[in-house]
């Protein structure tokens, strides 16, 4: 649980019992190469923090997997939209690697925004992050072609590239793989 | 200043003496139809709290203006992206009829989070409303045609179809205003 704990200290200062308390919050999860956190029409019942592997999240459109985002070792994984009204799904979130992580249940969260000092605080710092990541992908859907969509995918994602399938970038970048060939080529000759 | 007070109420317990002090934490504001919240390339300094009146988000892209928000009557306005780090801003934000409103900048803000009890809570459920509001828009981007879209706009924003010019809903939609005309003829035609 040290990840976990480190994380939550570079954000808020929490004491030595209330970093026990954090601990019985939550439980430890594995979850299987290609094995589903959470999928379309179920509600998603728990935030998990990824202290080992990956996973995508994605949109069924037509039988067609759009990959939006990813997560990996030191981020909390949910969907916001299903978790905090506890509505079904729209999205599926499957790990793309054997995948360890920690998991807070709905109820041990509000329990945790009640009985640790900072944890509203703490909350609020993560869903404003998730908020400002989110409004960069809207931007970036408005304005930018498949070259810059793909560099920012190398920009803020340099270690996952050599962890993902051509298929779940060029996904993420919002074309076909084949098409992805032909950009990294091109990128590839430029001087 | 009685919207404000009876907003932040609806979400947080708040003392007479902390809803004193919250007035000392905003300020009136006046926006003239067309004048600009915030400008590309300058930073946010401020969260309003629209008493009247309506503002559209755009990002100018290539010369085009490209809608992707509107905020009106009981909705916080920000730039969360420029406000949140205090760097410059890549979208606008323009007063679209004269708008009145109620503005923190980002010290009383932290202020707020300090001195306000239930402060951060009232930070946190914002921002996750703010957050899940943007990953739907995403979905949308994702999946929806413009049908689709100008369908959600309606559900979404139905006291705004007589507030908006037919571009201003036609950018959002993300169509050219012919094609929302064109739309908007299907759906009429429809049992």
């Amino acid at each position: 649980m040290l990840n976990l704990i480190q994380y939550i200290q570079h954000l808020i200062a929490i004491t030595e019992e209330e970093a026990s308390l954090i601990h019985t919050f939550f439980e430890e999860r594995t979850y299987q190469k290609n094995s589903f956190f959470l999928t379309e029409g179920r509600v998603c019942k728990q935030v998990g923090f990824v202290t080992q592997g990956l996973l995508r999240y994605y949109i069924n459109h037509e039988g067609e997997e759009k990959a939006y985002a990813f997560a990996q070792e030191g981020s909390f994984v949910c969907n916001y939209e299903s978790f905090l009204v506890q509505a079904s799904s729209s999205k599926t979130i499957q790990a793309l690697e054997d995948t360890h992580m920690l998991t807070i249940s709905y109820d041990s969260l509000q329990q945790f925004y009640k009985k640790i000092k900072a944890g509203e605080r703490f909350g609020r710092l993560i869903a404003e992050q998730l908020y400002v990541q989110s409004l960069k992908d809207i931007t970036s859907f408005y304005t930018d072609p498949p070259e810059i969509r793909y560099n920012r995918f190398i920009k803020n994602h340099s270690n996952l590239q050599q962890r993902l399938s051509q298929y779940h970038i060029a996904s993420y970048v919002g074309v076909k793989p084949q098409s992805l060939s032909r950009i990294r080529k091109r990128m590839t000759k430029l001087p």
